[in-house]
């Protein structure tokens, strides 16, 4: 029977959900693996706060050092959150030579470097999977099952609460601010939503996500992000009846030389295995050049999904003699750009106010197409009567900065572009 | 650069599309993971054949010595598929130490006691990701990514065959044996289509899952099989109506003592993930103990998916200092039964055909109440004037023992069960 020592960085509801959860399958885990883990000391604020977990009081200190400096702890699994103090546990406990296991995305995010750094240093390992997409096994596929690929696009529903916000909005009709409310009464949404709806969250997990696929650094900082404040009702009831779904989207695609990276609401086909992912789940669309399409689905959050990734990855760890660490020093034969807002490609959906009188279509048509728009769908509703009329067009793929000068260049007395998606995940 | 020197045993369109791979992942393979592969020695029956890769003649032998012998072929990748010889040829390579990578179901499933005896006699590592649906990742997901949890249900689309002719049976409303003879015709069905639709495929791959899922040997012969040929395009009208998708599941569920291992046709909501996964695409779908519910969806065969898994194995292997050997020796706390048919419980939709005459539906509801069987919904269409009609009836939960007495208490002057299908993955 192999042993080890752990401790934990932090005790909220994830590292309750790990203790209760190492409790749970102790023996389990000793007749699969033949692993016995000990937990020696876990670092809260506070000693005496009420926790979910009955955890013997003598295990709590207040001093990380009595477990960054413990030369018996080999494994410091993280659930502070935050990036400091995080990080520069976490960083000290690598270089120390101990192995992290850590659910905590903005420490990786945006330590990433460091992390990396500090890991070679010292030799043990450095696991996140708990820190992007809860219980999807998506850290694992990205390093370990997808040697055979180049990646070529990752699409994902990172983010549970807008999921579980757009959904709401689809099959009730009802409004985002509507919605939103709900959910903070059901405690699916924080008082203070900003992380969530405009984009923060999937944008961190993006940046894990995007530079494993694509073995590059994807800084934070330069990813493109969009939240869902913005969206309207009238635009989601529209997309449903064309045959479309709105998800916020964290983005990544490749071709031979440059990326896209980018979180933004995002249209998808109905058929797309993305759209009907519903709720809180999250899932993880990933077209590689061998796998083709592939999708991983499951729950993105909450306490016991994701303890079952630490546990998995404190497990996987344990067993390894000789901890991988990626490296992206080595790139690709082609060094991928970042393409920027100005130069990707999208099909779109357009819904314009404009005047109910002859020739407003053709003017729009006329503006789309002089800036290399070119339509694939219109609908236009019979609305006799109105003053003004709603005007649904579907674009084929073009350059984003051709679409924006095409809407610059309309007469905005004559029609006026009052919701604007992009549409991904189109065959 | 660490280097390896592998050999094939067989050259068909799975090793072809590993020939081709390799040659085109080779520098993007040498700088993510610093590890040359070369390939010294094909297996093959006709050195002459003519072959979808451009593969140097020199590297063909006919005499399998001439790899399981060479100590210098450290990695030996199967694609012959059968039982034998592969069996034996993988059996000898794990033996003289060599690591076995496999797309063989079949040698797998029947196999696996041997194979695995043989891996932890000569130290060499087993892998078999390509064997069982392709490019999803899913037999490294239950071996490194759920060891927080007790998998409590696995439900599977593992044959792309039978999906894709039951999709097409549901979106054009066909019959089986039309569609069937179209995907023959197509090259999606085999000119004997047994393997596929008679659930063979499904079985051997279900044997290898369930067998990681619940660590315990559920050996191929254990599992219950049913394959698609009684399907009525009836039926399959009747469920879409009433909200339900068919699919051929191959399904294994514990509870604390025992476990059901089946292969059949099943019905699953519409909201539900399986039910989405259409044409040949493959999927997994897992609820753990800690993760909840999880799917995983992608390509279950094809040259290049499944030559995709074969690579990554080998990269993998490469990549480890000891190879980890799942030991089901070790049970856990609590040994499996094998639940039969008799104990299994589902929810079941029913078909009847009936006298259009009073008091049909009370004979019918009162010999499932007699057999604890209960209702949940019926339908019943207004057909004046005939003198037989059709009544579908839901049942909530019975035990299939019970079902099936009631059924043969039903007085056949009076009502006949026409069709019956299990419901899988309700709520």
């Amino acid at each position: 029977m192999k042993r080890i020592t752990a401790g934990f960085l932090g005790c909220g509801g994830i590292g309750c959900g790990v203790w209760d959860l190492l409790q749970d399958m102790q023996g389990v885990i000793a007749h699969r693996e033949g692993l016995y883990i000990e937990v020696k000391r876990i670092l809260v604020r506070d000693k005496d706060k009420k926790r979910e977990a009955t955890i013997p009081r003598g295990l709590f200190t207040t001093d990380a050092a009595e477990l960054l400096n413990d030369p018996e702890i080999s494994v410091i699994l993280e659930f502070m959150g935050g990036e400091q103090p995080a990080l520069d546990y976490l960083c000290q406990a690598l270089e120390a030579g101990k192995t992290v296991v850590t659910a905590n995305k903005m420490a990786v995010a945006l330590g990433w470097h460091r992390l990396f750094a500090a890991a070679q240093q010292g030799g043990g390992g450095l696991y996140f999977e708990a820190a992007v997409c809860g219980a999807i096994p998506v850290i694992r596929t990205l390093q370990n099952s997808l040697q055979g690929n180049r990646v070529e696009a990752l699409m994902g529903i990172v983010n549970g609460t807008t999921n579980y916000i757009l959904s709401q909005m689809a099959e009730s009709g009802r409004d985002y601010d509507e919605v939103l409310a709900e959910a903070q009464a059901l405690g699916l949404a924080e008082p203070d939503p900003a992380s969530d709806v405009d984009g923060f969250d999937a944008t961190y997990k993006l940046s894990v996500l995007s530079s494993l696929a694509f073995h590059a650094r994807v800084p934070y900082g330069t990813i493109h992000r969009e939240g869902i404040g913005g969206i309207s009702a009238l635009d989601v009831a529209y997309a449903r009846d064309l045959g479309y779904t709105l998800k916020l989207l964290a983005i990544a695609k490749r071709d031979s030389d440059s990326i896209d990276v980018r979180v933004h609401p995002a249209l998808v086909p109905d058929r797309h295995p993305l759209a009907s992912v519903r709720g809180a789940f999250n899932a993880v669309f990933i077209h590689g050049s061998a796998a083709g399409d592939m999708m991983l689905y499951g729950r993105g959050a909450g306490s016991a999904p994701t303890a079952g990734a630490v546990v998995s990855d404190l497990v996987y760890a344990a067993k390894q003699s000789h901890h991988p660490i990626p490296s992206f020093e080595h790139r690709e034969e082609l060094p991928p750009h970042l393409r920027m807002e100005d130069n990707w490609r999208c099909a779109f959906y357009l819904r314009f106010e404009a005047l109910n009188q002859p020739g407003v279509l053709g003017h729009i048509a006329t503006r789309l197409g002089e800036h290399q728009v070119s339509i694939e769908a219109v609908v236009q509703r019979h609305t006799e009567g109105n003053e003004r009329v709603p005007i649904v067009i579907l674009t084929h793929q073009a350059r984003e900065k051709d679409l924006r000068a095409a809407l610059k260049a309309l007469d905005p007395a004559v029609a006026q572009a009052r919701g604007v998606l992009r549409i991904e995940g189109q065959q």
